[in-house]
């Protein structure tokens, strides 16, 4: 959505369902005489027309007697809507084709195909949400654990706009009491008494925590990748359906068998995590493996953390050990079938992985078979994955930020926050520290939207997904 | 669902909506009290317990305090409802964690997961839908072209069960007339004016027509298998783009590229079709070909049309030759690029196919690139899928039957009609051409669900999908 593409009140709709065979699907409509458009194909266009807002009216779909399908709408009058539209919401049967010929008619009767994100822009244009709630709204749809959920949850729910509003109401009692001093000069005009550096020295504090919050909220949004690599028999197809058969993600959205490997998204901790089987890469033809090798390496190569999986009863050999040293990736060194009992040869070998966090051991035994060991595994992925972030609890109380714009944008305000700091230490003139502080309060505008530019605000809308 | 699991009343739960991220989604529940229990995680508690039928309520689904997401409540008071109890339908962000978020969370607080199609079921019970509007509810969310979603939908308003019922008349009018017969008799108790051959003749063809309606139902809902064939660089996978392109079906839940060979829905002419491309079956090892050419081979067989594309440039060898010949499918030689100008070697080969219809012609010539002969092919291919369906129109006005257990039971009504009039004409005793009568009166009332045995309710809902 670029600004041209701004048409407040114009009559828009998209469906608001994922179109596959369900019980139910939405097409949503927006904008000024939405109702009495969707009233010339409802079947009781006089209950439609009179429905007071938030109400529920039953009827048929209809195209010139034609009946598509039997629905309920739920209508709502401007401003009290999601977009402060008048708005109707038609529930139909889950149908694609349903969903769709209902939409096609919507087209066909004057509506205008919605925009990605369009009807969350009109809700931020028309007062009805800040920045950061709308984001939170792209963001708590796309989660992929219940973790990443309650975070992106806390943000719809102002938590971030709360934390956001309050510094900016540090910095703004700071300007004020400034501005005194430069109308009614007692002193000359540098720093003086107005300049409650404790309180922009919270604020610079606080703006930091902020920005350190991103690294572990993206981690939360994204997920890792995780790969299992090891010999042909080492367990690797065991381990990822034990994997996914305990935490298997919310959503999979990657086809399981489409390429040469397995994936699936899974949680590990309550961190989504994209998890790699290269098994049954070695299975065919030569021409075959050559191109599995090569896969699995480039799988290898852009992991986050590698679980290299040994036959714990046959113990590692040359291979394994070649592997294991020429891998630059964080890698845990998982010994399998611990139900069977160990051989002997599970000593660690003397690989010094260079990603390797302190204090995370490198292996552990497991079975995939009985889940002996998967809590110690689960723990020692989530101690590589969340190694150096900050607060990487998942019950996190303080706010967080919700997307990279927003961190680019809090971190050019703490940099403002701290030079104004400078500046007074400085002794540089009032005047100078207005300017700072005043740059920061624009790039906090810019994270809540009081002060955001067009063409940024088309980027962020359009990311999300139709029919919001 | 067996009858032991109808639990009227007990409040249920489910998701609505396709489990993929999307704008909305829907956890509908139904039951004695649900409206209460919903309370306990509402922000709002009183606005919902007070709140009207059919009417939207705004706030937060709450889990002790943690905000799970910010929602509008559907609200339906019995008998209003679809099910005919009370209702709550919660609209959430449509992303997946959110979903099964508020699902998890109804069955932590007291719903039961509801069985696949147990809201209709309900409904059925209660009173607010007959059998056949309760599987059309299915087929409507099934349908793959908009023509199939047509047909379902005459039937969700009524059309099969008028019919139905207004045969069911014309059967009880003269059960009336007999009875009185046999009450007051004037002659001996055998076929005498009481017995209005003239209306059983007329429900003998209607019931007739009913039949012979569900091949060409089915056909519209099951779809059909079309198989592209012919020899490396004949065109078949620029043919199936181009049918893709041009007809792709509503919805396409076939995965691309998970098997062998390529697959998926298009439209013919309203027809949905699984359209099955074997091209690339041959393109690597040996032993990958054996494998490509066994399952091109299965796939041929069971073709309801195989196309058999001939590069029109080259016409065709002794290979395609043997192909057709031995193919016992019905089968139509496509001649590709038409484009580019033919060879003269497209004279049609001697193979007489052996289910080849009379009439269509069992070859044509495309260009994939330009579109020519494209509307040929369609029209030879429906005409194949059609042959000797009654009534094979897309805009069908009579009604039709939506399911084979339909056309069981409209099957047996046929023959018990039958036999009045054979037993008529035989002058058996008012009797048995009573107990006929009744006997076709039984098998109308399972159609539309007045006499329905449990165990076949039972394996209608239990086809259904969850949430419906």
């Amino acid at each position: 959505m670029t600004p041209n593409q701004y048409t407040p009140e114009e009559p828009i709709s998209s469906i608001a369902t994922a179109l596959a065979p369900a019980a139910l699907g939405i097409v949503r409509v927006s904008g000024k005489g939405c109702i009495a458009l969707v009233s010339k194909v409802f079947s009781r266009p006089k209950a439609l027309l009179e429905a007071a807002g938030n109400t529920l009216v039953y009827g048929w779909i209809i195209d010139e007697d034609k009946k598509i399908d039997e629905v309920m709408l739920a209508v709502y009058r401007a401003p009290k809507s999601f977009t402060g539209e008048d708005m109707v919401e038609i529930f139909c049967h889950g149908g694609p084709a349903v969903v769709m010929a209902i939409q096609n008619l919507m087209l066909k009767i004057g509506f205008r195909q919605a925009n990605r994100g369009e009807y969350t822009f009109r809700a931020f244009i028309n007062g009805k949400t800040d920045l950061t709630r709308a984001e939170a709204v792209k963001e708590i749809i796309d989660s992929h654990t219940d973790v990443s959920r309650s975070h992106a949850a806390g943000r719809l729910a102002g938590s971030l706009f709360t934390e956001i509003d309050s510094i900016k109401k540090l910095i703004i009692d700071t300007l004020a009491a400034i501005e005194v001093e430069i109308e009614y000069p007692e002193d000359e005009e540098t720093i003086a008494d107005s300049f409650d550096r404790e309180d922009i020295e919270t604020a610079a504090r606080r703006l930091e925590a902020l920005v350190d919050s991103w690294r572990g909220e993206k981690l939360y949004q994204d997920g890792a990748r995780v790969v299992l690599a090891g010999r042909t028999n080492a367990g690797k197809s065991s381990l990822f359906n034990a994997i996914l058969k305990e935490e298997r993600a919310i959503v999979s959205d990657i086809e399981g068998t489409t390429r040469d490997w397995l994936e699936s998204w899974a949680s590990i901790n309550g961190i989504p995590v994209r998890l790699f089987d290269t098994a049954g890469l070695r299975q065919t033809s030569d021409v075959i493996e050559a191109q599995g090798v090569e896969i699995s390496r480039s799988l290898v190569q852009d992991a986050d953390v590698v679980l290299y999986l040994v036959d714990g009863t046959q113990g590692m050999n040359d291979e394994d050990r070649q592997f294991i040293e020429k891998c630059e990736e964080p890698l845990i060194v998982v010994y399998t079938k611990s139900d069977k009992g160990n051989s002997d040869n599970t000593g660690r070998c003397d690989r010094v992985c260079s990603a390797n966090i302190a204090g995370v051991s490198p292996s552990c035994k497991i079975s995939s078979k009985t889940g002996e060991g998967m809590a110690e595994l689960f723990a020692q992925i989530y101690g590589i994955l969340t190694a150096g972030i900050a607060g990487s609890t998942t019950e996190r109380s303080q706010a967080g930020l919700g997307s990279a714009r927003q961190k680019e944008a809090v971190a050019a305000a703490l940099e403002s926050v701290r030079h104004a700091l400078v500046s007074a230490d400085d002794n540089y003139t009032l005047d100078a520290v207005v300017q700072d502080l005043e740059d920061a309060l624009d790039s906090l505008g810019e994270v809540t939207g009081d002060v955001t530019p067009d063409d940024v605000l088309g980027s962020i809308f359009a990311n999300f997904c139709v029919g919001k």
